[in-house]
């Protein structure tokens, strides 16, 4: 399964608003048919959100290929524009766009075909590179569970978020193919139900024991449960570890911290945003109050009830025994511990010169 | 609206399933059917289940009438036996069975017709003590918010779930009368979503300001709005304090802890067990799994999955602010506290002596 891919021309994705009754896949070489996908959460997820932007700004450009280079250059912008709009949150979006935007804006030729040629590099490099990352994430990540572990997931931050295994799920994933893994407890997550919907699906793909439970079972998992960790993914991550996740996250990490039970980020780099300072900085998305009041076209609240839709909301650092990155495992205290992930420094942890 | 009532010698009762989309009235006069209601939750809410049990029991002692006395008692015992399996949690239910047991058990003469007349005097004095109770809950409840209040509750503690005004919702109802309260933000309470049908329904009718929200939005709802007081029901209360109540009041109450929000619960004594003496002791009914897997009759998660389905958590004592029950308030620490409330010391509070 790919969720979404460059395929002659087009991009194609699978519509995760229809999982898991059904698997239907959509192509489009248009970037603004691409736009309402990420806006209606057909494409979601945040690495997965930057990977299609990538591609989205690609497509602008295939199509002003016969044109002109400026002409190729103003797609890109008003691509880079259009999209840009579509999801506040997360930070693989800009990522991505600011890429494909520097590519564009930099080039110094005059050549339109080398100016695609580069632009397609860019795009591929940023699935590439999110693919890869979701790898080392799953092994960096497995090494924080020990055998016979009971863990808890909210959302869904796998195959279906990202261009590869997935962050959390990844985590998970590779862990399992480890033998270490004795069950999933997957919160529905309430309002879309990516968890019940998308993420059970998933784990059930891959044989992984999972049980699903509503959000509010959670702490009753903990008090009755053993639940050996936490782990989930991240839209952005603050400076200071501050991580913005799907509604329901802070929650969870509360309750983790209550009883003792680590609870872990696992997310590409790029969803670290060094220009957010904290988590106060991260704008919150409110999603329409329909997606609350109705659930499969069904209406389950009075007609006119006033609604409070948060998308996601704000876990503090001092709740996060662990970032799980490509990069390596920036531990509590994650405050002082992110920037050096953040830099790149493949392996820090382990090294004493540091 | 009457959740619960007896009438020419049926129950009528409000289908709970239907609202807030239909208002159902059904009648019945066979205890049976009155079980098959409460199991299914047509009729829930700790206090309206203890109150339409008793009722059962008298349905069964009416059915009886015609026969002897030992018949009338056996027709007794067999609706106690029946209608003690519905419900395993709500402690309401035991108690009013007890009761009703008593005045069979215990009743020493040889006429029918007179036995029938004390268990009908008892049922109607479960009925009237519970709106009673709800009175003085309100106005005791009141006293602890003040002018602006923002409150938030969970599930349905109100009118629906009691023979009177409600519990939470009483205290709400009653602050509302006294130009006390701003807004009330509702969990919607999954999986059988009472808050999102019941609670705003009940609060729309006494045009009280009402934001319906997802249970996972709690956290958020703390950390950016300000919510001054968490207002739940409870189903047992045991004898230190800890609480059962519908499942995701134990969140509420960590989430309100670290944000210093007073949580509160509200009851009536009924709803106090002193024979069990923690929350450890309190059975936690699992509900089945297509509760979480269905919604309105539609799937919202793959076939097969397994699902973890507890109706209820447990607050420990120690996260809770005050218990206010209808012989006044008992106040942090409510395990010290609670024996005074249960004693029915009304007004020991301001006793100086007691």
């Amino acid at each position: 399964m790919e969720t979404v891919e460059w395929r002659d021309g087009n991009v194609r994705y699978i519509d995760q608003t229809k999982l898991p009754h059904e698997e239907i896949y959509r192509e489009t070489n248009d970037y603004r048919v691409l736009g309402d996908a990420i806006r209606s959460l057909q494409i979601r997820g945040a690495p997965a959100i930057g990977v299609a932007a990538g591609w989205g700004v690609l497509l602008a450009a295939a199509a002003a290929l016969p044109r002109s280079l400026s002409g190729m250059k103003q797609a890109c912008a008003e691509a880079t524009r259009v999209l840009s709009v579509t999801r506040p949150t997360a930070v693989n979006l800009f990522a991505a766009l600011e890429r494909m935007a520097v590519v564009s804006n930099t080039y110094p030729g005059s050549d339109p075909d080398e100016l695609w040629g580069l632009l397609y590099r860019e795009a591929m490099n940023i699935a590439g590179e999110d693919r890869e990352a979701c790898r080392k994430i799953g092994e960096h990540g497995a090494s924080l569970l020990g055998p016979g572990s009971v863990v808890l997931t909210h959302c869904n931050a796998g195959a279906l978020a990202t261009a590869g295994q997935g962050t959390a799920l990844g985590v998970i994933a590779t862990a399992a193919r480890q033998g270490k893994i004795d069950m999933v407890y997957v919160d529905e997550t309430r309002p879309l139900l990516q968890g019940a919907r998308l993420t059970t699906w998933e784990l059930m793909k891959q044989n992984i024991p999972t049980v699903l439970m509503t959000d509010s079972s959670a702490g009753i998992a903990m008090q009755q449960r053993a639940i050996h960790a936490v782990i989930v993914g991240a839209d952005r991550i603050a400076r200071n570890g501050d991580t913005a996740n799907k509604v329901g996250t802070y929650p969870l990490a509360v309750l983790a911290s209550r009883h003792g039970i680590p609870f872990y980020v696992a997310a590409p780099v790029s969803t670290i945003d060094p220009g957010t300072a904290t988590g106060a900085g991260i704008p919150i998305e409110e999603r329409s109050g329909s997606e609350v009041t109705h659930i499969a076209g069904h209406r389950i609240a009075p007609t006119g009830v006033s609604v409070y839709s948060p998308a996601f909301d704000i876990t503090p650092n001092e709740l996060i025994a662990a970032i799980v990155t490509e990069n390596g495992i920036a531990r509590s205290p994650v405050s002082e511990t992110l920037a050096g992930v953040l830099n790149r420094s493949i392996g820090y942890q382990n090294d004493p010169h540091h």
